[in-house]
């Protein structure tokens, strides 16, 4: 288990980067995920950068639908912290019961089909070749 | 690679599944994937029923964020038939460059920070055991 | 892609464990697994008798179970050498369209139960704690 | 971690199925999986009809080897919950010490040489190309 | 399969990527990778830079060791390009047969004691807990 | 969770793997990894014969290097007892927080653009089919 780093432990380009977290999330919670990261400065650096260009810059996807992507791969993958945290997320942006039961429904589904086509080894179709 | 097996040397329990697919989808084209499928009847009739369930029953998520959310999962397994089908299935309910590319930065992004706290071990805050 | 090394170009070393696939498997034929791994005898050796004893020294499992397992593994990390290599192995053996299905079904079930109790974070009975 | 919702406390519609997995099952036990599922009732129920077809309708396969293959999926994975309730499931089927260790070892090399043929990018021999 | 934008279609914005990767890496040549990415500029732009510094900026690991593991990461995953490409790479940085025949096997082992971890579900012992 | 067995309980052949433990790793202790695989010896037989191999024998890659790549491939599979028992000998062997750092922003890396060579379906450049 990492050593958690708490802001006051700190160096000041950390601490930039945690008042940029708590600046951009509207909150003062620092996650243990970017506590941890502490460790390596510019992996929490370079991490959050991306994390918060891919999450939060305006685009055509609005916020819960990009935390039902994330969901989907963290599940698909099996990394229990960051189901837990996005998990969280989601519901903060408005997921409920039935769409986290959708979400769930289709990520199982195309773990399964991925695999079917797997192992009957299928052929793409000529008109999905674009 | 499997035998892809055409409507006209279907059984008739088969090609009940064939019309189905056909009206569901408003199309007369029956992709590769259940023609292997045809191998093992069973199993194209229960992956069809999961698949028309989950894919089309109205519900709380529209059909092209179920779409994102099947290739985010195809792609994170890395499974060439299912990126390319469902690709093109994202595509013909609206999925432009921009959305994609944001979908695969997203994902490309989980996948990064799924393995930062695999490897960091780090634990899970408390606020996110719900 | 790795240059297949053939019999005659062979070392001794390299010659000695052709000779045991062939002997082993009552059969002339080297896959392109075994003339590839030869760019790297230590790793050929090894792995060759791993496969050896794990395959085919009597135990428990019959031949055809064994290749029902290599096959859902091979399967479900989308290997598509291995699915190629060992869905012929396996149909050697004894598999036929109905039992392929079969698997295939289980598989398929299996991948997406994994990501249903990922995402549902289900803590595991007690009973299952032993 | 989910909500596990009891007998008591389900819809009509939820307890058919608890009924159903009894009688199947020819148990009392609920298992943690079902009651979380519980949550979205849907998924309950197709995630059910799927197991129960692909795990207890009779065909090629017999219950052991069925779960042989669940768990190797579930291995290969890394899901800790299917890990455990299948290897119980197994063991009740059956399944001793030796089996499982010969189960673990195919699995193993499976993960090993799936890898060295991705690794090596073996091209798929003209003869398993059927 | 994606686009591949050349130089002479694309933005000042992303010239001035290729400009970059052509200066890093000291050649004119532009592998499909970032052609293709271009598809979506901020992922380009993002992707190059996260690699430009984790590949190239000066610091505890040398160049070959920083491609063996991007190789074990891409083997690992089925990756066909990052393979193909990293590959390439590491032979470019003194990667001859018997480091990559070490490094897949490596890569084999653990793919393989990961799995025997998972199916014995054994408990991490104290002194690792750290 | 598996049955550990300790020395004072294991068959002679046991022991002897053991002992080999021992004295390759000049440590009197032996990890739970082991003690699990004794319930089939066999497996605990090999597995011991392939790890001292890849692991010890002295070749071209330094003892370091070689767990940096044991634990790239834990992390990307997310096998917590693997992680965590090769972070602990990687530890041992000299890797401090930077190296460590450095290396997990190479897998977070290599896992992000294997997904977007997955997702753009990027075709293999010919310069590097050799």
């Amino acid at each position: 288990m990492s050593h958690l780093i708490e802001y006051e432990d700190a160096s000041d380009e950390v601490r930039a980067v945690y008042d940029d977290i708590r600046a951009t999330r509207k909150t003062e919670y620092i996650n243990n995920f970017w506590k941890a990261l502490t460790n390596h400065p510019p992996t929490l650096q370079r991490t959050w950068q991306n994390v918060k260009e891919v999450m939060t810059v305006p685009g055509e996807l609005d916020p819960l639908t990009r935390e039902l992507i994330y969901i989907a791969v963290s599940v698909t993958n099996g990394c229990q912290y960051c189901i837990s945290s996005h998990t969280a997320a989601g519901r903060a942006k408005g997921m409920d019961d039935a769409i986290f039961g959708e979400l769930m429904a289709i990520v199982a589904t195309a773990n399964a089909t991925n695999r079917l086509a797997n192992g009957y080894q299928i052929p793409v179709d000529e008109q999905f070749k674009l």
